[in-house]
């Protein structure tokens, strides 16, 4: 089987996406040669594979694309170019670009209405691309999203007028940059599970986020959990785990 | 009002623990002059203050412990000494200590029965002492847990027969040092919240737990959230609070 | 002339500290072998030459000492030990020890009332020792004092309780360690000029106060200035000085 | 209210600022959607909210800054690209752009006189930039400035002219690269508060400005206090709030 | 002798290979001025010298290609851009570019069939082209090769489905980036040399590669070797030298 | 069954080994509590199991020494103290302790003669214990060694001396502290697989061996591999693996 | 005084440079404004004022050029690029351009013949832009030169050849990348002052150079100095001041 | 030979170091096991092999010294503890310990008077013992020594007092802890050799000396040379041979 080319006729309709999954299942692993698809992601790990697209090619994307496509599951892309997208609308016209936080999504299954609630915070105006990775995967995974947008701590009353909002969550992503220390003020107001994402902004000593990333894993507020930084997708990610836990199914 | 010797006296039985707490109800601020214990924590953040013994007196953690006992509170104190313990031992005789994470604990509430479950695995011996600090944690706030100890990434097979356990769990603490793999392998196997924690075992350019640190931030398997080298407190914290979600109540 | 000789002479009271002044004065460069002590300092920078005790005999200290009593200067000697003390208080009966903060003090001038207002916050009890050396530096130059201790950010109300102290200040030392987070949310609070110190209270990835003082040069409140990790004594004088901006004959 | 809609308005003179301002006034939160703009700061940390411009579209800079203006505030952007000031121009065509130190300002209110003095001293050509952030900071914030500039300490006599005028004023910023020594030289000569910004001015193991960092934190004069590599901004800040200090009226 | 001008005419053809060679042979050090070309490497170092291009300008490696061409001796230059490879082309039109690992050969002398047996494992596609640099060049230096690419962690039954392969290699060199993690798993799966290279793929706190690096400097699969970050040459090399130890004559 | 009761019961004799490897064969894990001990590493990667002796007890070692040795296999336990071998040798009277490299071995089967042959070099008289950790461990795996010590960079004749033993050699560990140069002079001079060990001898900014490890990560010599700081036991390992290549059977 | 435009008309002529300098000297200091060009450090450190041209428009740097040349000085601009050097042209016709060092010189006085011997040495093609610089740096400095250029460690007989040469220098520079094992190998050879420069030659954990910087600070040969990474320039200055020791003059 | 043994006879007297000279000359390779002592250096390098005593047991420190002592050199133990150097007494009575440096010496050959000058500048009182190395090694190689101590940038005129000594001295070593700024405004005021030593004085982001290493490595003064922390003995080392430089026979 040449599944490279299978993959091109699926994304060209030559090839139906029932046939083509048919195909697959039929071979052990697989293989694009440059990538194994892994198909089975979604029942083992609640989500199917995402496309972390940095370092891919647009036809590299599609193919892998199409793979999951073929296999009838939701797909979503990070950190995608204008230019990968461009690529991909050609194969794909269903494929929907996010702006803020670069992604491309391809719906094959109508989704469930949001379950549960996640709040999104975050400290300034330059983290939002960051905190809406988080908020889009959350949904993808099937979260109800809330978004409580810069209120850092250098203006305390901001986050003071969310208390409410926040406590009424299942889980809180707070993104975060400069000195990272709204997570520690987030953590002393309400008791729910805070994952912290450090973004990158700032300068000097900075460091691209590590002064935020060390102050988010020395929070004084205990239960405080870190991703790594501007990884607005794992937060969302482990936001919406946590999130299903509260689903009576969970 | 002279807190300081009210606290002496709560914890000679000279002062009721109820008179005592009403006694402080009645002042603002609960300020032992070196520390002002909190003693809304517990309704706010859903578990009582928490002391951290390295840094203060012997003396230092009777007082405050004695203000949470004063105010009906369940005691946990972190990374205590031997030493620290046995002065705590004739101010509060009910004080159990923990040897594996060094931990005293007092309850002055019965606990109802654990609900859901947390999973605790670590991947080498010398790394129990901090799973067992972040299991002791989860357990003082209300989570029953499963131990899985000395599953380490050079003997694969180890972990993969504690698969099914790990899926029933609402939410999964890995502790590991050395190259910090262990959460990685296992967040490929199942889709629950994975809070990882590094610890400080290795050498040379482990850098005390940086190593594995790293390694966990940067995990390709999404959805981890790390905290802090050897911060097993902190695991237990936030592995309790996804635990609660998933109580009808939360 | 040998004033090694002198000093000691001095210290055991067989010669005046007059006569050593004046005996002194007339050599260019007041040389120790070991040290050469500029009594010119109080003059010039405001202070006394400190004497900062680590990796110094307390022979030494006694003999530096000996050389700023000897030009009629009040002596503060930073980071002593009780073993030290012990030595140097046979030599300098007055000499008076403060234990938090292991400062060594002795008067040769009685001072005036303190001036305008320094306040010193910290956020935890193991920053106190820090805090006490910002302290008792302000204090040994000219400054009345206001201590906030135990005031986290992960119990806001705290620090919100003392705004209207803070705002009276002419300067603010804000203390903490762990993530270093309370000088951006008092600098978000008050405009004054704050001087923000480090603390190497934590652990892991704190790396000693690193977290902290990142967090600190990072901060979203602007016109914090920082000294290094524990750095109480040139927080004190720089307190200190801001201070005396505030005064008629500044 | 669709506030967007409204700041628009205001920037083509449809709606005037005093109508903008009763109109915003009547809603708690002023919120941008990606920004909530603070109108209070002015009052409650005595400088007006700054914008930060690196990673904001010149669209969003221009939003905030007539959010500034309708609460009839001064303006000042930092660190502003020639594109996005010709951007801003077109919707406030008052506003003035400063090469050195890539800043705009747009003054609403007219400035009383200077007061006090605070000096900024550089070492070399390549600090400029950053000493006239520092500079133009402060003005803005009311105070007198001396300008003292290239007197690097390989050629000490350069310094060493100009202590009188260091001695007089009421607040010393020093901006250095390379190893940094600058405010160690300057704070052996006279007694006033210095405020030292590293530069990211050097090559190899300078690390950007790293090691004038670390040389200023570890300064042998005492009382110095450091703020982030190139952070000009945040030196004027506190360079003013301290000039204040010896205001009759602070 | 004016060598630069003997290899330009080398590589014209004017002057044969055998002349040119039998020439420098005469002169004790073969010196282009800006390189010294080492042509008794291969017999010293079991292969010739390899012709790192980064930094050199594509005159310099035509130079260098030429005196080893002259030597008589197969060529492999690694890091070429393919302009640097469209100027070699000219000069010596049987060089062959290879696009993934960015590499240049020649060869001089024909080569017998490959032996024993070196399997080259990736973790992600985006490892790929520092697993073909490794490939490559031990196909270079004799070796047979099996690749086995896009097998990571999260998705263990992958590498699972390979162990014999691998078993029966006489070394593996395993290639990741992010966490590095797979080093550690194979490790514990065969008893085979394992020389790990991770890449710089990553972000955050990955910081080009070091988080993997680390984590197999500290692998709790003991022998695990390791080479710099992206350096698949390197452990191309070493995975070459082992295989060789397999072979009769060695 | 319990285990630890049955482990001390082989210690003390009151049970043969075989009798106990019965017991445990019939179990699936081999679990002790605070260690699963790995009976089938042997077979599985050609060592058994080692024992790590850091940060565990007396007790726990030999626990786990008895149940290797109930499972018929050498026992090697690196990193071990006089104390800790003290305890060993009451429970195992026949293990043997080696001062230099502070490792015991056990010997449960009679080894084969050394095959092969494995160079260990080290370049300082600091340098050797790591050396003889790499040596015995190469040797317990079956390895003839060499031993070449003290030949430094520094008189680069006493390395010359020595080529012919190194090229003869099937693997060669290079272990060198300070700058770590030696393997690249050792690389340049043979052409067999190299495994170069950093030692922790050095001072100020050698940081603790990270100076030599990182040369030796950028040795210009191609095809040289690192283990971590002071792994003289994963360098033998290695050399072992290699040098069991150049075996018939392999 | 308008110096700026004085400073032009010696540029183009319009003022003798004589003239410039009689006004010049008539005022304290030679303040260009952006800069105060030390006309006295050539009697005062022994060479003129190096311009630095990184971070300087092609202007300033004409302009700091002109007021050395009005003082009678020869220039060295260092780290030139080829555009900057386009615009120096046009005002100083005689200033020359060294292409590998990117350096301008500009002669005003005819230099004595040169005196001694500084050997350069380097150890691959990469590094010669470095050594370059050190080289002409000591040539402008007065001293003899002699090049050793592509005598890297991993071919040891290519620097064995040179010992003599090296043997009879005053001072050499030793410039390499990668391992930066080179100083090591020279100062077991012979002994004289040796200057090493590390260059940011190198990949992956070499951090641009810092690997070469820690081994040559850690070199086992006593007496190795060291510079910053590519200071090239700083190394001729060293080594051209210890070439003149041995001048009778000194 | 039994080289140990006929050390050990040496030490006792029961071999004459003529004899004992003579029988080791007979062998290629001083060889004591555990290290090989280089005889020939003094006439290759310049000065003796010295002993680096940490890591080292005091018999071994015996056994070298014998061996240098019996090839008639004079002997340089650095870092020696007392202890160490109560045993060595006992085998070298003439043996001199040197308190402050740590270090001991045995002279074999009576020197001739010293000759040019070096001299050795430290910041402050804690840097003595580091300069002391310096000067003793410096001594011992035959230079004439000046010692200008605690002269630190913070009290500027002391070091502008000795500005004639500097700058008759052929190099000058100059050591600093803290902000390391003190070879800055050395190599500002005078034109001979610096070699710059930082010292592991301060705390915090000192790093044990790395902010004053920094510091040193990006002096703005040109020409000044760096060694390891707290290296003084390499400082003392290159001073010593520049020194040479300006004897006529060098």
């Amino acid at each position: 089987m040449n599944l490279g080319k299978l993959l091109k006729q699926v994304a060209k309709g030559e090839v139906s996406a029932v046939d083509a999954e048919n195909i697959m299942a039929a071979h052990g692993e697989t293989n694009l040669g440059f990538a194994r698809v892994d198909l089975d992601r979604l029942r083992r790990r609640g989500l199917a594979e995402v496309i972390f697209c940095p370092g891919k090619t647009a036809d590299q994307i599609v193919c892998i694309m199409s793979a999951l496509v073929a296999g009838g599951q939701n797909v979503l892309a990070t950190r995608a170019t204008p230019e990968q997208y461009a690529v991909v609308r050609q194969a794909h016209a269903q494929a929907v670009y996010h702006e803020l936080p670069k992604a491309i999504t391809l719906r094959m299954v109508e989704p469930g209405p949001p379950v549960g609630q996640v709040a999104v915070v975050c400290a300034g105006t330059s983290d939002i691309p960051v905190a809406e990775e988080a908020a889009l995967t959350a949904e993808v995974m099937g979260a109800r999203l809330e978004r409580i947008y810069d209120v850092g701590v250098a203006g305390l009353h901001r986050v003071l007028n969310h208390v409410k909002t926040l406590q009424r969550s299942r889980a809180i992503v707070v993104v975060a940059g400069m000195e990272g220390a709204l997570p520690s003020v987030v953590g002393g107001l309400v008791d729910r599970p805070i994952v912290a994402v450090p973004t990158s902004i700032g300068y000097g000593v900075n460091f691209k986020g590590l002064a935020a990333l060390l102050a988010m894993l020395n929070s004084c507020a205990p239960g405080i959990t870190v991703v790594n930084i501007d990884n607005g997708f794992g937060a969302g990610v482990a936001a919406a785990l946590i999130n299903r836990v509260g689903e009576p199914a969970a």
